[in-house]
């Protein structure tokens, strides 16, 4: 067998099982979309006869010999070929070296700890949740180990989501963050701006959700969404999911919060356009997957944040907005519009916190997870450990425990090593952008005229058509220039809400 | 092992192949209803990605060994034991019997034969559709022979759909149908009640959409469709898929019918019902399945017909129709309204006929099938064959072979066998109905009522509770006393359209 005949067979084969991924995300998304409330039994039932389907096609033999093949031929493999076989060989690893009764617990334990964590959320009970998380630190601690990263516990877990981040990577930048973060946003959220801002948000009610729907699909039509290729639909919290030509979007209307729906569309259609983006031939290796969940954020901030929130692009759709919602919009200015769609305020809630605040969320998860992991910090002293750094980092303490620790749903099912990414996220985003703008100066003119092909054409060669074929690092390295820093994203915060605009 | 730990396991094994069958009838209701249009090449990887894995474990070896010792102790068994050992057998050798590389023939032949067919039927060319024809032929015959029914090929094509059917024993059926059916045909499209139903059929215009989506969703909850456990949606061409407690049912919408809207829907509603009432918990096993084709046709046409076309049911629903239809009905004489629902019209099309001649496309398609199987009829001279049966049983010939023999999409991907199903339905609907009439005489008065809770009962007791314990006929015999016969569907026909009525 020659090694372009095995590489051709192993594509096959790796595609196979992503197409029963995209299947099983398919499931996902109908549960959310279209699901009756009765069918979630049954749907239990079909996802786990698809995660068997999948755990057999993932793990069959063949696919490891193939893959033990051609790297016994490493010399004879393209470098595109060569990044194929080493994500081929992860996630066959993973398949493969992982005890089926660990699988089975790990599966159970997913399933018995998000109902654990409503639970608790609901009773504000961190008592009652504790074990669970006991529990699934040790599972993580396990899987590690399966999978060679003794000793390395939570790189495995940041690894996952965004292969080749470390601990120590993140820290350096998180550190580098936070002294320049938490004294800008001080001085942020204690400006007359911001006060005038809030202000201008508040107007903001009663727009009825017919107009929202049309405004938010012109909006991300414009943006360069292509609904051939995807849709948009209501679900309780919006996500989204797919790939390639067939990415689905998901919003939520209330007719007093229109910045709300329009924002997080704005923000899926950043993901679903990274999505889109990706190779069409080669989706579902790693030629044609995306590069890690911190890239991802990248898109889907940039798009929400640098683009969406730019005077530019209201320039260019405010006519629309006033002409969609006449009586709603009657007593605004366009500055107290500009202004509201940058509102800044401190918040306890991680998922209503504004771009700049956000981050604070972020560091502040970073640091309980890396020392959880590290064995520096017992799960029991978990809630005072959250007030401190919450009052530490955001400004705010917690009066309860479900504004708190048990605020987020991640750790319920052991997804550790997922909230960095968020703020790599925004570090990437803010540092594309500032090379977007050097190359392309007048890119604000172009959105103020609702262009935005030139953007979109740029991160579609640079970021989507690359695949995994680097790591957020790298990417950051190769597209920009420079070592993935916070100083972009402190730079624009600092630019976009600091003293200097709008004082 | 136990015989009873055989069976539970061998229970476990066929409900998740069921559930993986029942993933890909999701895919298909959602490429029909909610995939963008650019999306279908990877719904189609999707697909094949699914059905190699459903192959997979269909075909497992455990399966066999676990069939193969529950067979070996079927004393020990209860009869329902028996009956799930017996349909596990039959699906068993199904996915290890064939080869290979037959099943692939198959499937490439089924895909490019759907597309043969869409180009055939656009161009009216039946010439570059034969071989297509033909070749599905050749492939059914040669998979009844690797099933072990060599010989007995059109049989086995009636038994995929219906169990325990022949074609002696339909033909014996159609026969005495057609015997009356044809005159009878004859003498009501000529009456004069037929021409006044036809002119008040022809007075329902201008239905708004949205009054119509209120209606059916009024009458199908109604008549017991539970919307928790379902959901009805817009597609181009109506239908009902899933199982349990996620039933999706499908209609479309025409300002200018809303009477075939409403009784699509109320067709799709008696499919629906018989998949909500099978046994939750033996879902995916015999016990838990649907008895075959005529049986689901017969739920489906009860409800249609014998139930929403009776004057109980308009009686109760006609206030409601004109209240939310006040313009559109203002002319419309309730008589008119009662005719117009039970307007009768031969015509061409198979899919646009009315309840009474609809049984005329289905005997003529019995025939000729039977034909091409027996070798009595070359694929070549089918049109020809087509349009004389079509002028001695349904009174017209086509002009074109789009009208004629290629007017339907079941042949292209080897579906023969299927179309007597639907007209054994309308005689077990038929025969049903007497049945459940002279158990509660007075059940078009509760109708009337809106009250259609006693009928759905003794359905779901008789018929959806018994999953595929026994056959069409078997539960013909059991549930009316009688042998199935055309006997009930004359007399209903005639009861309802005949000179006795409204003449």
């Amino acid at each position: 067998m020659t090694t372009d005949a095995a590489f051709a067979e192993l594509t096959t084969r790796l595609q196979r099982v992503h197409a029963l991924g995209t299947v099983a995300e398919l499931l996902g998304w109908d549960e959310q979309v279209n699901l009756p409330p009765g069918g979630a039994e049954q749907r239990g039932a079909q996802q786990a006869a698809l995660a068997e389907a999948m755990q057999a096609a993932a793990s069959d033999r063949r696919t490891g010999e193939l893959l033990a093949g051609l790297e016994a031929n490493a010399e004879a493999l393209t470098a595109d070929q060569r990044v194929v076989v080493a994500h081929g060989r992860k996630d066959y690893d993973r398949a493969t070296k992982l005890p089926v009764e660990f699988v089975r617990e790990k599966a159970a334990q997913g399933s018995r700890g998000y109902h654990a964590w409503v639970r608790a959320k609901a009773a504000d009970d961190f008592a009652g949740y504790a074990p669970v998380l006991e529990k699934n630190l040790e599972l993580a601690k396990r899987e590690a180990g399966y999978l060679g990263w003794g000793g390395r516990e939570y790189d495995y877990m940041l690894d996952k989501h965004d292969p080749g981040l470390t601990a120590a990577a993140v820290e350096r930048l998180f550190d580098a963050l936070k002294r320049d973060l938490v004294p800008l946003v001080r001085e942020i959220t204690g400006s007359p701006t911001a006060a005038r801002a809030r202000a201008a948000a508040a107007k903001l009610r009663g727009f009825p959700v017919e107009g929202q729907r049309v405004f938010l699909r012109e909006v991300t039509e414009r943006l360069g969404f292509d609904y051939a290729r995807g849709r948009i639909d209501v679900s309780l919290h919006p996500f989204c999911s797919g790939t390639g030509s067939d990415v689905r979007m998901t919003t939520r209307f209330n007719a007093d919060e229109p910045l709300d729906s329009l924002f997080s569309s704005i923000h899926e259609t950043g993901h679903g356009l990274y999505e889109q983006g990706l190779p069409a031939a080669q989706l579902g290796t790693a030629l044609g997957l995306h590069a890690g969940m911190a890239v991802h954020e990248s898109q889907s901030r940039l798009w929400e944040n640098q683009v969406a929130r730019s005077r530019g692009f209201w320039r260019g759709f405010e006519p629309r907005f006033r002409a969609l919602f006449p009586a709603q919009t009657a007593g605004l200015t366009g500055e107290e519009l500009s202004l509201a769609v940058n509102a800044v305020q401190p918040t306890l809630i991680r998922v209503d916190a504004d771009e700049v605040t956000y981050n604070l969320h972020i560091l502040l998860r970073f640091e309980l997870e890396k020392k959880l992991f590290a064995g520096e910090l017992a799960v029991g002293d978990l809630p005072a450990a959250w007030r401190a750094a919450s009052r530490d980092m955001v400004g705010l303490e917690p009066a309860t425990d479900r504004e708190g620790v048990l605020q987020d749903v991640h750790w319920s099912d052991g997804a550790f090593g997922y909230f960095p990414s968020y703020c790599l996220g925004n570090m990437l985003a803010a540092q594309l952008w500032y090379r977007a703008r050097a190359l392309r100066p007048g890119l604000e003119e172009e959105f103020a005229r609702g262009d935005f092909s030139w953007l979109l054409g740029w991160l579609r060669a640079e970021v989507h058509a690359q695949g995994r074929r680097c790591d957020a690092l790298e990417l950051a390295r190769r597209v920009t220039g420079e070592e993935l820093s916070p100083r972009a994203l402190v730079r624009y915060l600092r630019e976009r809400y600091g003293a200097a605009e709008g004082a």
